[in-house]
This record gives structure tokens, C-alpha cells and sequence, in this order.
């Protein structure tokens, strides 16, 4: 009984586990590349904090508990963003914009979903705190590509969408009553043209707006006889140029799912192997202790997923049979072996998953 | 308000968390270089299993609350090593011994102590599976040693002890009665001579053993009359001999706090600059399923008390002005620079602390 794990929780083992570790090294060395630094926010935090720092932010599905010495109620972060924000509007506020900044963590959930199965995984990322520009997102996209590229991941694409457009549309050109625009939203996000042409039918093409990027832009630019879409498609247009032919691109106009705090721009991150995005990510408001809002945009990638797909490493090991003079394994080590030393007589390399034995001279493969 | 954390949690910010994750990476290289491989145990398991895996082990003020899916308690891990020792049991309960088997995590307490305040921490470590052999020991301690200095630790020194020192001489040639037996160790603990000597005046050389590794060894033998302790001490004296003259050693036999699971033997770590132990280990009996007891041997390190005295690395950060062209600044990167893009013209160096500035050609200091 003691050998098993509440679901949604799993252990993660050798290789696999150096695996995620070299993945997760990878991301964050292409980040502080790129001028990102590390914040490393704490798992706790009061929960009405991590709760009211993204604007549209929430803590859905926290664990929370009191805490005994505060009496006030605690929760485990779900999301790290949230907590980065928080720390370049507070500690970090003083400091000239744009704050780069990257982290990994281990985020939990109290429940899981269908979609998400597991209710603790890493999260990696990379947060550029002071502007939501296209030069701004064009950069947190490249450093996501770049970051995906340096794990091993092959065959990238991402998903565009914007998630403000209803509500832009809605507040001109094409006006819908307040209390419609969530159930338009929605109905859009669920690709029910039913649906739409009962509350809004001026937003039907938005239900076949989704497709390859050039496409997908060209029809929004139809839509847009008004303009108000304009800034945003060039926007994208100038990403897409950015990031040039290597990179696979579709646009997903209404997408809404997961980008719940999201503002004009967000995307989804895909790469060959697994069904399910490996990262996200998009331009959003923070909210600092005045009230005052600050734009920022970044990317959350997801290291599990990305593992499963990249190339496997060869496992090198050299069996230092009992009696090796430590000064001998020192040496084998300085060049890079990995050594692994007997301390029993009976003991094998074939047990220790050795790859090559060392009797002196040259390690010798198995 | 919600700028506040919780007493006891800590946002590590660049760049201390740069630092310390550099620290975390160099210490499991030095153990990956001798075949310790990552296990990277979920956050949360079900208290019960934390509980029960190590000997004389338990569940001090950890985190607790029920899981909506499963109704039961789940706890978050106080400690990693109960986990680690979980996994050498059961999922790699087939492996031959000894595994090898590394971490790095957060762990949480419920509350703090007056010497340790924070509530959240990062351990690190290594856990040698199925051995506690002088030769074990000699491997773990020997990791750790070179784990602290491929840290950037210096002055390091350990301080062996010997937890079940009271328990083999009290049920051998010195008895004790077994009510007595705790109070015995928590006074000999206390290095209390009066207390000691109301309950067992056998045991008063004790109060005075500690010290300096070779006199305190040599005060153990004269009490050793009935060579009851004689494998311990020949086992601390080979250790010993293996580490060399590097090292500065201790020993303070009766020490116990911390100790509460080791068997044989027990060390702490210290480094210099912290007033306080950076790291501890030793021996102790990890239990299967079926109940089979099984030794280890291993260590933990704390992340946060070595960064604190690694030497500082230079920031060094290459200013890119508005219009570098995207080639440019990658082939820096692939030279190694750390490259800043400036998004917008009135960015400056200065503000985004960069010691460098490229105008073309060679990066110029400023």
C-alpha cells in the first residue's frame, strides 16, 4: 500500500529523470542567453496574493490549507507566472524596464483534469516584464523556439491566437450586448456556428476563421473592414517574418481555452512526438500594490512533455572493479567518465548497467 | 499587502537564484560522475507512506491536507530521503544493489524551528542503496566532500558521530535500563555531567569525548574496554584515512540531534563562512514492502547555506542596440556572450546592467 502514489502524482526515474533535468537545463540556458535571469519563488504563498496579481488571473484548483502561524489561508502555487509577476512588481520594481526573467518550478493542483491528468508537473519560463510590443513578443517567441530546439525538440509549430478579439470586435465595429460576450466567446472557442448566428451572426466567419497563418490572417483582414483588427494582424505578420520558414505557424483567431489572462496576443507551443501543446504563452497586464497595471509577455513550457520526445542519450558507465586506487577513478573521472566504483567483490558491471570495465590502461567496452 | 510571503518562504532572486541553481547543477554532476542517477519523487505523497519507509523514521510537521480524490491525508515531503528510499524499494526494488540514486527537490515544513526559520528549502543529495559498509560510507562521504568543492565551498570539515552509541554500550557492557535509555541519550546530548551521572556515571567519559577526530577516537578506545565499538571506530578511522589531510574532521559521538534515523554512523558538513551545517549523512535501514529491513547510506546537502559562500561569478551581459539584426546577436550567443536586445531606442546598457555594448566588430566594456 505505501508503494503507491495518489493519482495524478508519479515518481520520475533513471533515465528518465536526468533526462527532464538536462531538458530543463537546456530551456533555461537559451533563456539566460538571451539576458533572462532566475527568480525562484517559493511553493507557498498566501493565497489571496497569488490569486489577485494577473489581471483576468485566478487560482482555480489551488491546494490550500491555514497556516498555523499566520491563521491565514495558504496555497500552493498552480501557476508560476503569477508569483514572477508579483516579484517584478514588488521586489524587483525599482529596476529599469524591460525585467527579464526565467524560471522552473514544480506547480500542483488539487484536481486534475481530463485534458491534464497530472496535478504536479514542472513549469519553465521566461517572463519579458515591462512591454507587450511585437518586438517584445517577437523575442519571447524566438526564445521559446530557441529554448524547444535546445531540448532536442524537432518538427516545432505554434498556434497563434488572439484573445482579446471578441471583445475588441464586440466594444466596436461589431457591438454585442455585454452579457453576451462571454456565451459568444464561448461558443466561438467551441467552433458552433449554431451557436454564434443565434447570439451574434456578424461573427460567423470567426467560426472558420482558424487554419495555416497566411490564410488565417487574410481572412481576418476581410473581416476587418473596419480596421480596428489592423495593428494586431501586422503584429503578427511581423512575428511571422521574424521567425522565418523554420518554424510551422497556424492562427486560431478565437481560441480561448487556457488563456484566460492573456491580452492581444497568445500562442501555443507543438512539437513532433506528443498530441498536447509543450508550452504556451502570450502577452498579458500585471497589477501592481497601487493599481497600477504594467504590461508583459511570456512563455511557460512544460518539461515532461518535451522529454518524451527528445533524442535519448547513450548511458556510458565504467566498472571500477573493487580495489581501484581512488586517485585512479579520479583521473578516469576528470576525463569525463562516469565511474561507477565496486564496493563488494562479488559485484558486476553487468548489475551496475555498466557499458565498460576498467582494469588500468584504456576503459574497455563490454 | 499581497506583496508579503508567508513567514518561513523566500523568493530567491537574481542573482542568488542563478547561483544557487549553478550550485544544485555542479553537486549532482559531481554525483552523476560517480553513478548516482537522478530520482526526481513527486512533491506530495500519502502521509501514511512517507511515514513508514525509513527505520525510527517519521512525519514531523509536515504540510497535511485531505485529497479530494482519494479522501485520504497527503502530505507534502518534509524530507527526500524517505522518498528516494521509497523508490529504491519498490520500483527499483528489482535492481541489483547497490543503487545509486541522486535528487534535488523542495521540501516544506509545516513550521520552523528557532535554528532552522525557513519553512521551504531545496535538499540535495545522494543515496547509496543497499550497502552501509566502511566502504559505503567512504563513497558517500567522499561525494559530498567533492560535491561542497566543485560548489565553490572551501574549508570544509565533518563532523562524524556515532547515533547508536548509547544503545549498543547500554545493551552490552555498560546496561542501562531500557526507560532510562532515551534520557540517557538526551542528556549525553545536552552534554549535561550531572544528569549523566544521576543516571548511568559509566557514561560520564562520554560528556567529554567530543573533539578533534584522532584524540576523540582515542578517548572511545580507552573506554572501549569490552571492544564492543571496536568495528565503528576501526570504520571511522579508515573513512578517515581515506579522506586524507584536505578535510578537517570531528567527532562528537553522542550527538543525536538530526540523527534520528542514521544507524552506525552519522556526519554533519560544514564549510566556511555559515555558522551552520550545510549538509548531513550516515548510515540507516530503509524497510520493503514485505517488511525485509535493508541498509543505505547517503547525504543531503542544503542549496541555499552553500550558495551563501560560493565565490561570485561576473555578470557579464552584452548590450544589443535597437536594429541589431537577429543573426548578429545569435552568432554572440553561440560565442558565449549573454546578449540583451534592446526593444525599444531609449533602452541603455545601464539599465539593463550590461558591462558590454556591440556596435559591430568586438563588444566594447563600458
Amino acid at each position: 500500500m505505501t508503494a503507491l502514489l495518489p493519482e495524478g502524482f508519479h515518481d520520475r526515474l533513471p533515465p528518465f529523470a536526468d533526462a527532464a533535468a538536462a531538458v530543463e537545463a537546456r530551456v533555461l540556458e537559451a533563456a539566460r542567453l538571451h539576458g533572462y535571469e532566475r527568480a525562484d519563488p517559493p511553493l507557498i504563498e498566501f493565497a489571496q496574493a497569488l490569486a489577485s496579481r494577473l489581471k483576468a488571473g485566478g487560482l482555480h484548483d489551488a491546494v490550500r490549507f491555514v497556516d498555523p502561524v499566520s491563521q491565514r489561508t495558504l496555497a500552493l502555487r498552480p501557476d508560476l507566472t503569477a508569483q514572477v509577476a508579483r516579484i517584478a512588481a514588488t521586489r524587483m520594481g525599482h529596476h529599469p524596464r524591460p525585467v527579464r526573467l526565467s524560471y522552473a518550478g514544480t506547480v500542483v493542483k488539487l484536481r486534475a483534469s481530463q485534458l491534464a491528468p497530472a496535478r504536479e508537473w514542472r513549469q519553465i519560463g521566461a517572463e519579458l516584464i515591462g512591454l507587450d510590443s511585437v518586438a517584445a513578443a517577437t523575442e519571447i517567441v524566438r526564445v521559446a523556439v530557441e529554448a524547444l530546439s535546445a531540448a532536442g525538440a524537432t518538427g516545432i509549430s505554434i498556434d497563434f491566437t488572439l484573445p482579446d478579439l471578441v471583445d475588441t470586435l464586440a466594444a466596436g465595429p461589431l457591438p454585442v450586448a455585454a452579457e453576451q460576450v462571454g456565451p459568444l466567446r464561448e461558443r466561438l472557442d467551441a467552433k458552433d456556428a449554431g451557436g454564434v448566428a443565434a447570439i451574434a451572426p456578424d461573427y460567423l466567419p470567426l467560426v472558420e476563421a482558424a487554419g495555416p497563418f497566411a490564410s488565417a490572417i487574410e481572412r481576418l483582414r476581410r473581416l476587418d473592414v473596419h480596421g480596428v483588427l489592423a495593428s494586431r494582424l501586422d503584429g503578427l505578420e511581423a512575428i511571422a517574418a521574424a521567425l522565418g520558414d523554420g518554424v510551422a505557424m497556424t492562427l486560431d483567431p478565437t481560441e480561448r481555452h487556457g488563456f484566460e489572462y492573456q491580452s492581444w496576443l497568445g500562442f501555443s507551443l507543438f512539437v513532433a512526438g506528443p498530441p498536447r501543446e509543450v508550452g504556451r504563452g502570450g502577452t498579458y497586464t500585471l497589477i501592481h500594490e497601487d493599481g497600477r497595471e504594467e504590461k508583459a509577455t511570456g512563455f511557460s513550457l512544460y518539461a515532461d512533455a518535451i522529454v518524451a520526445t527528445a533524442p535519448k542519450a547513450e548511458r556510458r558507465r565504467l566498472f571500477l572493479p573493487v580495489g581501484t586506487p581512488h586517485a585512479d577513478g579520479a583521473a578516469l573521472r576528470g576525463q569525463g567518465w562516469v565511474t561507477v566504483q565496486a564496493l563488494e567483490a562479488d559485484d558486476t558491471p553487468q548489475a551496475q548497467l555498466c557499458t565498460h570495465v576498467w582494469t588500468g590502461g584504456v576503459p574497455q567496452r563490454l
